[in-house]
């Protein structure tokens, strides 16, 4: 009998993922489920993405260069100029998704037994990366009843150990919603000069922002650029989540040069899909203002839905598509299944992403659960009716 | 100053890509370059699957199953049944390319330290792979003299130490165009069974075969289910390395549940390149030969090339499309750049890959070279005989 290495049997399953097989019974069954638990947009991708395939010249999909294509690159460059951030090629490697960049930049970065520190909750396959890695997120733990804010820098300075390497947080978050400001930031930067750390921004949301505030990338700290590497993806902004195009950004050089290694042993990123995401770079304020647009009118209706649920607690999440929301039950993942299993409004149910699993600390968010904004606003207002009738019913039930 | 981990400063660069900049500047001075040094082939992507993206009438290009699409893993069964191999799709992940295979085989099998035994020379990523993956590769030396074949079995036993965890072997071999037949496999079979240990197999070149025989998969060992993960990719045989479609495969329930994990961490491989890849279920027999048979004719244009070129050494190569080549020059790699800076014919010269990189013992192959066999009979021809020349003058130079 020959099984699994240790590091294999240590992967958490995504427990976003874990409760599909709920849903597919419920689906089979003939139920019609209302996917608020995973961050897939509706959102039509852009048509001038779908056009490229459709006149695609190409007669040989090749092998690409091991840092993307130049001009994806290029298209790249042009995008972060209207944020203000200039970059060069060898700032930039084309990923597989932003998860290649975050398995690259832990892999890059640091070593076996190496710690990161991340602000909990947070996206939760970073565990799996890390797991791929060797590497351990320690959290830095954050708490609704303080809007998700970081804690004050002297708690964060004494969870630093010898073993760590690296901050890595996202902004705007998944799965708080939190969008940290550059004070917040800067705390991070501060420590990570001070301590020679790196400082890893998953900024992939970096557009989705609903009350007309600014975004502050880690790019823009220009006294740090050693430290700074940035993981970003197109599946959300450009609703492309099944392109796998990413990208890997540092102003370090030796950073770069060892990712580039890792880059040239998987040879490259998709070919099609970066041809796809060249015309993304000319998508500018009037794509974004209708998609974000969009995405405030769904937020708004979970708010005001959530308005109408008693006993839940959350706050008004300012940017991302999520949002996490305290339920008056004592085990969200039991209430989900539950969901899934015994409700129904007219053979119609909801999914939530039960939060426990964006936690390190254990306990933690076992009554919490992640809603995303990815439904459009008339299915959000049907979802959170359901979701309200649910939540009663699961309590009259105990 | 923050550098790179030592993982990461560990990483080699590409050795066959390495010579990259010579090759650049090269062409940027106006020299042709006859590219026999990289496994990227001529060969049109089959219509079939170029066909799919034209037609697209996907609007959200949304995340599939981290497992690959079930249309997909069903167009994989089909091809394994070609070639009598029976899966079903909880036996198959497909990856982002061959690549993400590797690293989910080494990562899921083998702790950081433990050791796998692979015939050298080998595919060079192989080094990229186990240093992103922590693990250690140990050669088994094979030699030109004894036609790459494996070293007897006592041989291989006495390099298995308390870390070793897999045997990997490329078959059809990529450098040395080996084709191992059934009775070396199990060789590999008896020892891996023997001492508790995982056989896994790169099998990208399956169909290439130029000589009638017929190709042994690792997965009809079926005495040895839980050992065999099999490695594979669409890259090679459908001509679509860009796609950056691969798969993962084994029987064995713990592993393929702890690949699942690491797959869902990353959410899923590339949807648009899967929906191409369907139809290669059904390219058969027809596709292959005319697909082989050109490759044939080339590998053919190849010996016939070096049978002119005094002082060159070489095995006639059974499968893949490579030949490793020893050369009458002390170091290959200088010859190579030499050539790409010093040589032209009518301002023509050819790139080979140097295949010292290609050994894991120190010293080995400085005199030896890969072939790709990737350009038509013509060129081919063309290319040989600037290799003749460029063999001529470079010995007279010296």
């Amino acid at each position: 009998m020959i099984t699994a290495s240790k590091r294999g049997a240590a992967m958490p399953p995504s427990p976003i993922r874990k409760l599909k097989p709920y849903a597919d019974k419920a689906t089979a069954a003939g139920k019609t489920i209302y996917h608020l638990n995973i961050g897939q947009p509706d959102i039509e991708t852009p048509a001038v993405m779908r056009d490229i395939v459709k006149q695609l010249s190409t007669t040989v999909i090749a092998y690409g260069p091991s840092q993307g294509l130049p001009e994806y690159q290029d298209a790249l460059i042009r995008y972060y100029r209207r944020y203000g951030i200039e970059l060069a090629r060898e700032n930039i490697i084309v990923t597989s998704g932003g998860s290649e960049a975050i398995i690259m930049g832990m892999t890059v970065c640091c070593d076996p037994g190496d710690e990161i520190l991340v602000p909990e909750p947070f996206y939760t396959n970073y565990n799996g990366f890390a797991t791929q890695a060797s590497v351990v997120l320690r959290p830095i733990t954050t708490r609704l009843e303080d809007d998700w804010e970081l804690p004050d820098i002297s708690i964060i300075e004494r969870l630093i150990t010898p073993k760590t390497k690296a901050f890595m947080i996202c902004n705007p978050n998944n799965p708080t919603g939190k969008l940290y400001g550059e004070d917040e930031l800067r705390k991070l930067a501060y420590l990570a000069k001070k301590h020679n750390l790196f400082l890893f921004g998953d900024e992939v949301y970096r557009e989705f922002i609903f009350s007309g505030e600014k975004h502050t990338s880690l790019l823009e700290f220009r006294d740090i650029d050693d430290h700074v590497v940035v993981m970003d993806s197109i599946s959300k902004r450009f609703s492309a989540c099944g392109a796998r195009i990413g990208a890997f950004i540092s102003r370090n050089k030796a950073v770069m040069q060892a990712a580039l290694c890792f880059g040239q042993a998987r040879l490259c990123p998709p070919t099609i899909e970066q041809l796809m995401a060249v015309p993304t770079a000319d998508l500018g304020k009037e794509y974004f203002d209708e998609m974000v647009g969009e995405y405030k009118r769904r937020r708004d209706t979970v708010l005001e839905g959530l308005a109408k649920i008693p006993g839940v607690e959350y706050k008004v999440p300012k940017g991302a598509f999520y949002i996490i929301v305290r339920l008056p039950v004592p085990d969200a993942e039991d209430f989900v299944i539950w969901m899934l299993t015994e409700f129904h409004v007219n053979n119609e149910t909801v999914m939530l992403a039960p939060a426990e699993g964006f936690y390190a600390t254990p306990g933690l968010g076992r009554n919490e659960a992640r809603i995303a904004f990815v439904l459009n606003v008339e299915k959000t207002k049907r979802a959170m009716e359901i979701l309200r009738l649910a939540l009663a019913a699961y309590q009259e039930r105990k």
